[in-house]
């Protein structure tokens, strides 16, 4: 099965790249940007009878950092 | 209006990243994972009148490499 975790800073979590990212955007003449945040997503295929235990689990103990970052699972797919 | 606008390798291009998730996974005990891929989304608050184009502009100019890398853009709300 296919799964996507997508990790994003928590809100008030200072976020440099995405402030860089929104400068560069300004430097390149595109206006109207308010905010930029990056985030990353991490696409698993993991065996059908992954539990969703397992997958908060991996989430926890690897994919993301408790402190300062959230993660969303998505399950994109059965087979 | 926000934007997100997701960046993935293109198939076929080397994942270190997602390689070394992979290998970290196993190492923690976590069996039954076929593959890992690692990508990144920028969530972006731009003006309401924004065009497809501009928007386009930006992941082709600054967003992505695209050498390496595709990338999806998704609205996601109009105000």
């Amino acid at each position: 099965m296919k799964v996507r975790v997508y990790v994003s800073l928590k809100p008030g979590v200072l976020d440099p790249q995405g402030r860089a990212v929104h400068h560069a955007l300004e430097g390149l003449g595109f206006a109207g940007v308010a905010d930029v945040r990056v985030g990353r997503f991490i696409e698993m295929d993991v065996a059908d009878d992954t539990t969703d235990d397992a997958l908060d689990e991996m989430c926890r103990k690897l994919l993301a950092n408790m402190v300062i970052e959230n993660y969303r699972i998505e399950k994109l797919e059965a087979a």
